[in-house]
């Protein structure tokens, strides 16, 4: 199995990220504005990609299997890319100094492809925008994301 | 062994990333500004990390493996953080349309640590550096690289 990780430090109390990754608002706020769905354990969250005119190019859903409050988020891809489905999203919130550090995991890819790679890079400015999203108020989320290639 | 990999497209000819990756002058540019040493096949890369203030926080040597023009530069890490020792660096690079598809890869870490996932993330930031030296002149080597935790 491939695994794509990364590790972001926010300078934030440890609540404020989680709110971040375990509510609505929150993952709507740094990822896609247009999340719906129910993100407790058990939920089912539907994250709705759409152009800055309003053209959807693409859904995911991830079933939320696990919530610790101010520790962990873990979901399983319920529904996406092909590469994705089955793939496991989790992080893990600790608190070093004056950081909030965010272990972040995308596990369980069946191969190694060309999408993995953009996922990494991409996954990483949508971190970046958790933290600005935590630290101003203000993230990147879709539409609004940083591009990084032809690919988005 | 665990790999990092990486897509980032820059909206610029091939042979102008390609001097980004094969020179020490294009890689000072976007990775870190003290670089010296030799970029040709069979030489060695000496990457210093230098704080604003000029001192040393890290010295990386890089044996170059292999040089494709407008095509692909290796790299087997000499001497470093001693996860990084023995690893390969990979960039490859296609045309797509109006892009530069640059393809990177971290690999044959001996396991995953968070080490691993920190610089998963500190590599993005580098590859969109390299995107911004190419296509506007101005990258954000170290010193002035973007900061990401407490492991900088």
């Amino acid at each position: 199995m491939v695994d794509i990780v990364h590790r972001v430090g926010i300078k934030a109390p440890i609540s404020k990220v989680y709110a971040g990754l375990s509510t609505i608002e929150g993952l709507a706020g740094w990822w896609t504005r247009t999340t719906t769905g129910s993100a407790k354990v058990g939920g089912t969250i539907v994250f709705r990609f759409l152009t800055e005119k309003g053209d959807e190019v693409g859904v995911m859903e991830m079933d939320v299997l696990e919530q610790v409050p101010d520790r962990k988020v873990r979901w399983r891809v319920k529904s996406g890319p092909a590469e994705w489905v089955g793939t496991h999203i989790e992080f893990t919130l600790s608190q070093q100094g004056d950081y909030t550090i965010v272990l972040f995991g995308h596990r369980d890819w069946r191969e190694e492809v060309e999408f993995t790679a953009h996922c990494t890079t991409k996954w990483a400015t949508f971190l970046l925008s958790l933290r600005d999203l935590v630290e101003t108020g203000q993230g990147k989320p879709a539409p609004d994301d940083i591009r990084i290639s032809d690919w988005h």
